[in-house]
């Protein structure tokens, strides 16, 4: 699938070795993130959301409510920055210094567009209800003509973006291994309960496999 | 503990009734959180970057190399946002346009002021240690005054605040909570697996009490 071309934004600076442009480690990261943190300025001032997010090719798509005032404030082209974090583990070294975490971050620079046209916009909610649970959208009422209008939907292209990963144990001074210091990774992952059905469902309807057997890819 | 006060930025508009202010839900949500996203603004563009922090009282710490762009971005004063969110569960509603997350999060308005004295630099690292990993200040080999001038800690206070939450099962029309779709919300943890010693451990080292019984807090 290639890579993503490094920009003087995306360039990873400092430990370089953390940096990753490939297309399929940035795809799998944002495939397997829930939530994506955006970044936008208002009135000459940084802003920062979280919010769903949804891909399809070199594509990512956010949504929300069409009186939002992050996607009214980035809908006409605005400059966004959106960033996607996985975290892995808790890295514990023996010297405070050398503390981090394992994680593996997407970082995407560009410009957000309205999509305008129903069709596009029926399939990017089609994209959103299947990012949150592969499966679903064949299951559920569809979005009505009104509910199209009252969502507004805004498309950010991949091409300036960039992953950095931190795997591993912790690193310390090499004359810190001999110090009597436990050391060493706590994994962290994002798990899923048991699903809890909603109290106002009729009898007789059973969890989908779906819903069932959920797993995050990569997880 | 009070209440922040909301101004034009952090007072929720839409959905209003998500929006928190008090200041012992805001340190719940930020002690339990391991990484914030940090939104600054570089020639006139917005930067979103991951990173880990700490908070004491009203100040929220976050840290560095000397030579992360980031911090020599923010450490003169400059603006920033920094979002600090937790995924508490998938909400499978009936209809495609329902579906949404619960979730926790915090939005901080404010500058950052890059930390000198160093004792309060000193300060700062004990409570990034302990945000980690409760206890572990103790253990750990502490920072040389060398490491100390590697370190870059800046201070942003806690005034423009603002927590949005979501709990509970979906909320779809009146009419569509007859029809034969399951609905419900299937929880989301952040889970620590068993710790994994780093291979170079001397014989005999324990794992620590706080390592082995690790839980982060309101989790």
């Amino acid at each position: 699938m290639g890579n993503f071309v490094p920009t003087e934004r995306t360039q990873v600076h400092r430990l370089p070795k953390r940096g990753v442009y490939s297309r399929e480690e940035v795809y799998r990261i944002l495939d397997e993130g829930l939530v994506c943190h955006v970044g936008f300025i208002v009135e000459g001032k940084p802003v920062v959301i979280p919010t769903g997010y949804g891909r399809r090719g070199d594509t990512l798509y956010i949504h929300g409510s069409a009186a939002s005032r992050m996607l009214q404030a980035i809908g006409t082209g605005a400059d966004v920055c959106i960033t996607v974090t996985l975290l892995d583990g808790l890295v514990l070294a023996r010297s405070a210094f050398h503390h981090s975490m394992n994680y593996r971050s997407v970082v995407i620079f560009g410009t957000a567009t309205r999509v305008d046209d129903p069709a596009t916009k029926l399939e990017a909610l089609d994209i959103f209800t299947e990012h949150i649970a592969p499966g679903r959208w064949r299951d559920v009422r569809h979005p009505t003509a009104k509910e199209l209008q009252a969502t507004m939907v805004v498309s950010i292209p991949l091409n300036e973006v960039s992953a950095k990963i931190r795997t591993g144990p912790p690193i310390d001074d090499a004359e810190d291994y001999t110090l009597p210091i436990w050391a060493g990774v706590v994994p962290l992952k994002l798990t899923l309960g048991a699903a809890l059905p909603d109290e106002r469902l009729p009898k007789g309807i059973a969890i989908p496999k779906y819903v069932a057997n959920y797993t995050r890819k990569g997880s």
